[in-house]
């Protein structure tokens, strides 16, 4: 069974149309690293880029090279290289600050585009940051608006009605993986008067996305996880131009002005995306998603899905036979999945990622109960997958992970 | 005159301090850099450090070095080196995200602590972005609030009464390199029941400054400056311990939760200053910070001022004496300014820059006729002053900036 399951992994590496990209990445030997949604691998090129900026661009060129090496210039060169990731056109695309920063200014926005209104609507299951940042906004505003959570998917489209301003949902659930249909959602919202906003964190370079064809109003998403681009690389967003003209929001730096470098104590806004930059950008940041991003130059998104799509089912059928202990918890159909596995066990499961951990398969764990395994087709193989349950399987068979040195309960993010 | 002023340097080279530190910067050979106001320049083990943190601790550690290397510990650590360089108390200050955001969240939790009082005032001269911050603020609260812009310091008491709820200042002016009296201008805000927030900008690093002792309330500032944290460095608040537990910031991100890895929908803020926190910290960019942190390790801020003082002392003799076509706009007084020296000239203020920078001395220039000159006491040399002058009385007198290829009219940042 094992032995059919690894020559079925090593004939479809064999014919992988993405397997040349592993070698754009720097892994550890012997690792198999699936925690790419929550910390992307390095691409090849990072050291020596960041090392060229760090010594060429800040000690020697100092304060010139805001020009003569384009840092002034870096985020919205990011920005239109990202663009084409999740379908967006690069004008529409700011990458800049943290996507809780980001998830701030386009609620505002949204909200101040459709100001009779007084509901954002989401998902009690959202990851918890864009519930706070929402739970901030409300409270900001005095408590005039309103946060409402619904606990399924399908309560999304009953929640909606004409005291709904902003629907702000998840592409992919972070702890279950589910995929959320983004183009017919957002029509629902746009039906019921509403905007709607996405947050692309776990399906930006995961999976094909396509806010323009969507009709998105608003997302935004995280450059560290599918991105690639370092721990807490800036993050990104995204607004329709059809809302280009109107759109403003509070965080109003002097990077979003007309002309930061005029000095002029009147606020005035850029007039495209600019104006959702505020401060500074933290250049050496900036750099290292920059240069990330080149491992996408030649990859077709369309790619990244149908291999996403095969080394997840692979893993799925891998896990039933080996581990049917567990649970699955993404859904099974790949329409219904972004491009992370997570499993449930009846126990241990904190240790158990530990156990796995040591024994060189790197997941992470979401309490109470989620083993989650994040597939980047970029780098992950499908003898990998393979190879993940196999030593899953035999922790728990042998019941590795109640040896006492998994058992201590400590910080994983 | 020239040979006098030229010995006296040497002498005061030869028995300065901090000459020591200069070594631990890398400085382009040859180069007189005196713009660390807007960029700082590199500490010598940045590189280092940060090739260890891009090769061992994320592409070999990868995401458990969240964990093992200490990356989710950075910004607390951080802080707490930072915090002395301004007389705070360690537990009072965070590093994150850009100065002009953390205007933002401070300027929110002033006005919500002060719920009864609907004016911001300030300075028209003060840091543009601070007043596009403040700006958009106003707006996005419904205009209920009100900017109230000073022209001149002397106005700001008068200005100050029972409907200001909050005094919004730069310690040391960008444009002018005067500095103002925060103990006396707090106390002024507090006698007038307002809260006071100090933008540390052109002060941190650069003079002795005392948040606590001045009891200031809230104050931010800059990570690239006189910080020398790189291009875009993560800035920096300051929180009061007496508003510590009643403070509350709208950018309610993960970062500012009590439990963020608890993944708990609902919000509940950090017990201190973490609160203040939002999202994923950029990790690259806080490590350099971090690093360049060190070349303060065994500095005395006393002995910053010191230097600071005699280094601009001088500059502002050699540049009278050398070039009395030009202007001193920063104040003559040293009580009354920081560590840049600003003049104004008649004529060709950037082309006089740019001849200048051509010339090996590194200022720059502000719109409409300003030249400016940051002195960094860590790494500039009495030496550097004079001859600075030296070189500025030699373009003025021979006119190199009538040149054309000084003539371009080029964005300088």
């Amino acid at each position: 069974m094992v032995l059919e399951l690894r020559n079925r992994a090593l004939l479809l590496d064999r014919d992988d149309e993405l397997a040349h990209c592993r070698n754009r990445f720097r892994l550890p030997d012997g690792l198999i690293y699936l925690c790419g949604n929550s910390l992307g691998a390095m691409p090849a090129g990072i050291a020596e880029r960041l090392a060229r900026s760090v010594t060429d661009e800040w000690a020697e060129g100092l304060v010139k090279s805001w020009n003569t090496a384009g840092w002034i210039e870096l985020p919205r060169v990011t920005a239109s290289h990202l663009a084409r990731l999740i379908g967006a056109d690069p004008e529409c695309v700011a990458v800049t600050d943290s996507t809780s920063v980001n998830l701030f200014k386009v609620l505002s926005a949204a909200l101040a585009l459709n100001p009779g209104r007084r509901r954002i609507a989401s998902e009690r299951d959202n990851f918890p940051t864009d519930l706070y940042i929402a739970d901030g906004l409300v409270r900001f505003l005095g408590g005039r608006h309103e946060l409402v959570l619904v606990d399924h998917p399908d309560e999304i489209g009953p929640a909606l009605d004409d005291r709904t301003a902003v629907l702000m949902l998840s592409h992919v659930n972070y702890r279950t993986g589910r995929l959320l249909d983004m183009k017919r959602i957002t029509e629902l919202a746009h039906a019921a008067g509403a905007l709607a906003i996405w947050d692309l964190a776990h399906s930006a370079g995961a999976i094909e996305v396509d806010v323009t064809g969507c009709n998105v109003d608003f997302a935004v998403g995280c450059g560290y996880k599918y991105l690639n681009g370092g721990p807490g690389a800036p993050a990104f967003l995204y607004v329709s131009h059809r809302h280009a003209a109107q759109a403003s929001q509070p965080l109003s730096g002097w990077f979003s002005h007309r002309e930061p470098f005029a000095f002029d104590p009147a606020y005035a806004p850029a007039a495209g995306i600019a104006r959702f930059h505020t401060g500074t950008p933290p250049i050496l940041s900036m750099v290292a998603l920059n240069e990330a991003l080149n491992v996408w130059r030649d990859v077709d998104m369309a790619a990244i899905r149908r291999k996403s799509v095969a080394l997840t089912d692979l893993f799925i059928e891998a896990v039933e036979r080996l581990c049917p202990q567990l649970r699955l918890v993404t859904p099974r159909d790949p329409q219904l999945r972004g491009s992370q596995i997570c499993l449930s066990t009846p126990e241990g499961g904190h240790a158990i990622m530990r156990a796995l951990i040591a024994h060189g398969v790197v997941g992470d764990f979401r309490a109470p109960d989620i083993l989650r395994f994040g597939f980047a087709p970029l780098y992950n193989r499908f003898e990998e997958a393979v190879r993940a349950a196999e030593i899953l399987a035999d922790i728990l068979e042998r019941e590795t992970w109640r040896q006492p040195e998994f058992q201590i309960r400590e910080r994983v993010t």
